[in-house]
């Protein structure tokens, strides 16, 4: 990634509400308050930094309306009303260059059934497969070697990366973005013990991906034992976490890496609300209301997970002091 | 997924002991008892659902020998031994259109040594690799873009979902099941500390699975450092689950997803018992007995783990209850 | 794996500094104390089996300078400074044989990229894709089904197993080892939530990964938001394990299975200090200093979470004194 931007070229980016001093310098990189050399654009994004402003060699920072201080010499602030974000603008331009937007078309390695449909505005990179009845929609991008199974249909300009997989009979919405490994429709974990042995329930349900769904290198959602298995649009899912069978996720959650989600064991489904914020590496196991942030294995609400961490680790104390009192007054 | 059954070809299939009510519905779907429609199909499957019942939707309703009640108008009521298990023979009808035998033979794409042996009645999907020396067995089917490497060989009726790895030297029974990503045969984790610096112990054993064996997305099981990392007959993983290297699996255990297998690391081998139940999420690093249900991270007795769970809970509690304590008696 | 070493050929490998009795049998495994059979080598690698040795069946038996006992009838003892590295070299040995070096060249199935530089000595397997601009040093070998993203840059002898992915914009070092299923450079997980929509950071950054860095199977490694995610020379990570955005690891760090070490959230880097050791399944969300063991989710001192883990399982006594304590004193 080559960055090159002078300070116009910034402000026209960034679109600053007030501007303090001048520089001649490009800016070729873009770096935290500490890190940053001459050259490179950084920001204050959390106040708590305040004070690195200050010595920061960077050539401009963005910053908050209410930062008091002044640029040194071939330096330049640029105030706006919201630092993350101002530097997420630049960041887009940035992600258009290293993601460039891929040709239409399929490559002559990629193994395309018959009776799929695929868009003509649609990319099918090398070696990817499509299988019989399969729909690719408008804008797509299956990047290299993803698997479209039987029957799945990927919505338009969704993006899945190299290695997803998709198995037959599963649903995604518009713009879903797929990192690499993802597997998508995976049967449930479901047995019944017949005689000593484990008898397969049969999986015959499938995946629901709704619009705006961004899901997390190597992570696996497994298709339901009927009915779907199903996330709600805008919901955010990070690296290596378990969906189980018949988990219902609503609408623009959060679910951190590694967190595992219980698949429902008897009839019925296992919902997290919309808007709920799963830690990482969470287990849940139980229905999660909406709006709710949750941590922990069991998952627990996070400001009780936040005190039990505390607690289990004064743990070696709680016993002295009740060492100590018993030996006050017995052991009882 | 297309359903479409009338009342006796549901009669058929799951053989009720007695019916009561009768429907002219065709049967579209399956459902749980709370979201089925008119035209679903539902069960009650566990007996604290049995309210559930009398308010359903559905068409018609397996139920088991015990329930008292009565269909409602256009209702079927179908009693049978085991509500679940008869679901489960409906599903897998439905399962074989989901998932249709494959013809056999190799897909132009992949690549074959000329020194691997493929059955004839073997299905190689399109992108598979099938290393030099390596054996697929009798109506094996390796879906899309499997890797088999050198001398593995690869049992009669199993089924390799696409991207799954299995490296060199690896052993797989008769109908094994390794859903999407799965890897078999990477190293261990072993090095000795040299210098300040990690030399890796090679890692020369082999992984050997068991007949029966079925294996969850993107799972993970290394190759012994000598001998086999074993997984023993009908035994049951989920997905995203580690097993390391020297891990002996016994018959016909239930390991959940996200669970760690710690390798041994020093001789001998972490050995769990067969009919072992390793609950979602634990972290196993020593033996466990045969018939064994564990939990937690290091994994204990489920029922232990259970009631530590419940405590831990209740700590800010105890913090309290110890603070009365000093209070009263002075802190010793 | 054929194994088939005479006394004399597994002497010249181990160099002994001393050897008492002597066999005429062939040498065909490898296998511990405990179930070694005649024909098999084994070793004490851990002075706690010592009594082990005086039972085992084996052929031939690498000790340390300090074990005392007599070989019995056809078997023999091998005096070697390090039992445990002295089996490693007749172990590279089979590793040699197990993963023999593959020949250079370009199968013709892989798919390079036109402005792809590769060196005549990387060998490219069945089903590699090599994006434009990216690097493949000298020795390189992509297995088989191996992605390797624009501008990214394969460092001199490294080795990426099948199904690995490295994204756009990467850089790794010399001698890296990637088993199958990794993944660089996802994105990392950063998102604004903007009127109750989660809105994406654009992650533009990259990782750089050191030489000599071995990476388990299915670990994923997620790119940074600007400047590179990093992981130092020499470090090993095990399995599963999950890399977020900005994280900055240290040289010769052992991370083992199942870890997941957060993204730093605002400005600035999580780091883990050179030569530190993350115990399985940990979970770490601050900053490690160097040669620190920890363990446990939040990760604490591995001491202290052997203490916490032993106390979390006395819980039920604890309560149980707690209410004799309150029952002789009152509950305050």
């Amino acid at each position: 990634m080559k960055v090159s931007f002078t300070q116009a070229e910034v402000a026209a980016i960034v679109q600053p509400t007030r501007t303090e001093g001048s520089t001649t310098e490009v800016i070729r990189g873009i770096a935290s308050l500490g890190s940053a050399q001459p050259g490179d654009i950084t920001f204050l994004g959390n106040s708590k930094y305040k004070a690195a402003v200050a010595g920061t060699r960077a050539t401009i920072i963005l910053l908050p309306a209410d930062y008091a201080g002044q640029p040194g010499p071939n330096q330049v602030f640029m105030v706006v009303d919201n630092p993350s974000a101002a530097l997420a603008r630049l960041c887009s331009r940035l992600e258009r260059e290293l993601w460039p937007r891929p040709r239409p078309g399929i490559h002559d390695s990629a193994v395309i059934a018959p009776d799929a449909r695929v868009s003509t505005s649609a990319t099918v990179g090398p070696l990817c497969v499509v299988e019989g009845g399969a729909v690719i929609g408008d804008h797509v991008h299956l990047q290299s070697a993803v698997f479209v199974g039987r029957g799945s249909v990927i919505g338009d300009d969704s993006w899945l990366m190299p290695g997803v997989v998709v198995q037959a009979e599963c649903t995604l919405g518009r713009r879903v973005r797929l990192h690499p490994g993802v597997v998508i429709g995976s049967d449930g974990f479901g047995y019944e013990l017949v005689a000593g042995r484990h008898e397969k329930v049969p999986q015959v349900g499938t995946v629901a991906v709704g619009d705006d769904v961004e899901i997390g290198a190597n992570t696996t959602i497994d298709r339901s034992r009927f009915e779907s298995t199903s996330i709600g649009e805008g919901t955010k899912i990070d690296n290596l976490v378990q969906v189980g069978h018949n988990v219902v996720i609503g609408k623009h959650c959060m679910i951190c890496a590694q967190v595992g989600i219980s698949g429902s064991v008897t009839i019925g489904h296992l919902t997290v609300g919309s808007g709920a914020m799963i830690a990482a590496k969470s287990g849940v196991k139980d229905d999660i209301p909406p709006k709710t942030s949750v941590w922990g294995s069991p998952s627990v609400p996070i400001l009780l997970e936040q005190k039990l961490v505390i607690l289990r680790n004064r743990l070696p104390e709680l016993f002295k002091r009740v060492d100590a009192l018993e030996k006050r007054v017995g052991k009882g």
